[in-house]
């Protein structure tokens, strides 16, 4: 652990401010504070070599510039305002292209059915054959089949959309039930509940549609695929493993689907050589029973022998904050442990200290949990937090969802920003970038970048992200040396253009 | 200095997450954990007598039915939503109700032209003899004369009153100058800068209004009765001793206004004995010159050897991202401190993490401040943090001004969060309660104890407020301990009112 306090600068503090002493002491003094506070922060102690000091050079000059052009005038400052509104502006920006191109290591944090963007679901998955659309009350649903049952009146969405005038309403309808990105979401989401609400329909929508077992397929292929696009080389995968569906009516089991995960993840890596691949976190419904947690922990435990290696561990999903906690499910969770099962538990995803969600923190610790998924709450719990620190739990920070859900408005008011600036083991994910137009992961790194570390921070912080996100994952040792390693080579090739064009 | 790190818990938390354990085993370790952290909190330490631990019980019945109100439905939750919008809410709350009742202590961080409510600016002071008001290009401006100047085509305001179409017209138009309060603040406000510009220029609008002297005085002492009334007892005002006129056209020195406030607050306090009195902290301009800066310096030497118990201090007040750091005056403040003059520097009031308006916290601390203003970038400065601590510095924390100046939405993301969780010396102000239809210091509190700090913040932290705002004043030993004791008897009485009313 770093210390915390260097002496010899309370030493120079006290000095300083118990005596007169002259202009020159004060100026030595004050740049010492700033550098050692500099020192503090998350990458500090990375040393940068001739390439990469030029090409933090790059960095910086486009960082600064965005900076005080939002200073001067904050409506051209995107990190201030929802991304829903944000996205394009973000995407012009400098910083952010550097960090597309940047190799960003692993995602840590994210969910099976909302990893893929809008696009993709729409453009590709909504215009297969057989698929249906019924329109009840205004509403509207989607399922594949072969002969359509009779629980709706399905009719083929091929068809629908032969008549533009009808095919435009319902690709209007099918889109906006797919994504949070509406017209004012000031408005739309004016507070948590409704954009919980929003969320959780998108997850209902898209259900049927991802779970006919050939679109899943594509479908996490394709996530893979907008990893690897945007430089992610690795994810830890969290899925509430859900019930398929194919045309033969076949009964898929938790652990077929997670065989289906693995071959496809073989077959992505034989694709992409230089991508390290996958693992599972089983990630059910919190909103659930002591009977249901206990198939759960069965389900693990099973799925655990089968796949030792691709199943890294256990979290539970769903709005924190209504209910549902650690706690409450401490026996049946305790039994997992003594099985050697990890938890990678969401703790903390909530504005309300004090409350019973706040308290899954202590949970999460006390359960030994290897990573906190958002852990929003912690910053206010200084004891905690020293616990976060000396046990080295990463906390999976995910900016724009805990924007867009309405945890925060302005991303400078995160509340991770002090773990930043002290230098705890974070990692950025992107958590369901599908869901609010995102892909990829370079949005979250660029928000997190720009509005939760400090002006300062520079291609130390960012290599150390990209660092932590291999060195905080559940590779194995030998696993993780490989993906060190590939991954050192790329960030050397991405380096070396950045110096390469610029000079 | 608290310790930080309770060993015993590390100890035991350690042994709990490396080795299998009962049950029991695990939930004192939670509590214990739990409770620990809630010995760190802000008033933790205080002990509650009998009818304390009564009125506590009163008090935290309606905390918690308020926040779970707020939990269930977010629009009843105030403190998330701009306090422009949800005053009245907070006015029907009984846990303000209490707020108000409860000996407060003092105010530490307020402006003199903006200290009092909107409500006796236009009802009094607008319908007072010799206004005159000038409407020029759809613009307002108000000006007391015996006979008015040329420098604009001044009416009578009373006269123009008397068309009623006219009058309600310009009725308007002032009250509106006079508040941020509008119809829809989101949209008025939408960035940090439109909100300041509109609350520079109340401040422009209302200076000629309020520097008329009689008006100056009756306002003066108005703001003290609004304190007063509120259950506050003492007051250290920022002032930049604006130029005063009379229809005599008496020059006004700042030594004639410092005397000025010295005998009203005499007069005051004859009038009300238990009211311990005011200060002032003479706090001019930030955007200014070396040369005005010079003579600020020369002004405030000349005030404190005339005045060395009524002038507490200096101070530089506006916007602080406009720039005019302490660092670019800091050979100038220092041949201040040289004459032993104490500051209370804004510092850090900001979301521009390493911006210069953040390294303001360096040099502030540096400079020896005895408090500072706003702080609201501190808890990302680890280092300063621990200073702060060691140094004793009280932190004047403004939550509804910092919301309202838009570098919060929701006030449970504010900055200071972590200080009152992590106990550090902190009181709380009410910036300029006039200027955004506050009153007093209670709406403050109210923020500060529904938002701020911790569901569990009870009594204790309260009073631990009311106390820290005489400790961290410039009050000296003796008169510090006779507040102490007036305060301490209005407390007593204050618990037993409560109890006997709910028993």
């Amino acid at each position: 652990m770093k210390e915390f306090i260097f002496p010899f600068i309370i030493l120079l503090a006290y000095a300083a401010v118990n005596a007169a002493f002259l202009r020159v002491n004060y100026t030595i003094l004050r740049n010492e504070i700033l550098k050692y506070e500099e020192r503090l922060m998350i990458g500090a102690n990375l040393t940068l070599n001739d390439d990469e000091k030029a090409a933090n050079k790059v960095l910086m000059k486009a960082k600064e510039e965005e900076l005080i052009a939002g200073f001067k005038d904050p409506s051209q400052y995107a990190p201030a305002r929802n991304f829903l509104e944000t996205k394009k502006d973000i995407e012009r920006s400098k910083v952010f292209q550097l960090l597309r191109r940047m190799p960003k290591g692993a995602v840590l944090h994210a969910h099976d059915t909302s990893l893929v963007s809008l696009d993709y679901l729409y453009h590709n998955i909504t215009f297969r054959d057989n698929l249906y659309v019924c329109i009840d009350e205004g509403d509207v649903r989607l399922h594949f089949f072969r002969v359509p049952d009779k629980s709706c009146d399905w009719q083929l969405l091929k068809k629908v959309r032969e008549d533009p005038k009808r095919g435009r309403q319902v690709n209007d309808m099918i889109r906006s039930r797919m994504t949070m990105e509406c017209n004012n979401p000031a408005i739309a989401y004016s507070n948590i509940n409704k954009a919980w609400q929003k969320f959780m329909n998108i997850f209902s929508f898209i259900e049927p549609l991802l779970t006919y077992k050939p679109v899943y397929e594509d479908h996490f292929l394709q996530g893979l695929e907008e990893l690897y696009e945007d430089n992610v080389m690795y994810l830890e995968l969290r899925s509430t493993l859900p019930n398929l569906y194919d045309f033969d009516g076949t009964q898929y089991q938790p652990e077929d689907l997670v065989g289906i995960y693995k071959n496809l993840t073989q077959r992505f890596k034989e694709k992409h050589p230089d991508f390290v691949g996958a693992k599972l976190i089983y990630a059910p419904a919190r909103s659930a029973d002591d009977k249901t947690v206990e198939y759960y922990i069965e389900t693990l435990k099973r799925l655990k022998t089968l796949y030792p290696d691709f199943v890294a561990g256990f979290d539970l999903v769903g709005q924190e904050d209504l209910g549902h906690t650690l706690e409450s499910f401490i026996d049946l969770l305790k039994t997992a442990e003594e099985h050697n099962i990890s938890f990678f538990f969401h703790a903390g995803e909530t504005n309300w200290l004090g409350a019973s969600t706040d308290e899954n923190l202590v949970d999460a610790i006390l359960l030994n949990t290897k990573r906190i998924g958002h852990g929003y709450a912690l910053t206010s719990h200084p004891f905690l937090l020293e616990l976060v620190r000396k046990m080295n739990i990463a906390i999976e920070v995910n900016p724009i969802s805990n924007q867009v859900l309405k945890l925060v408005d302005d991303l400078r008011n995160h509340a991770a920003r002090p773990m930043f600036s002290g230098g705890y083991p974070m990692v950025i994910s992107n958590d369901d970038p599908g869901l609010w137009g995102a892909k990829g992961l370079s949005y979250d790194f660029y928000e997190g970048f720009m509005a939760l570390m400090s002006m300062h921070a520079d291609l130390r912080s960012l290599k150390q992200l990209a660092w932590n996100s291999l060195v905080y994952s559940t590779l194995n040792d030998s696993e993780k040396q490989k993906a060190l390693h590939i991954w050192e080579r790329k960030w050397q090739t991405f380096i070396k253009d950045i110096v390469s064009e610029n000079y």
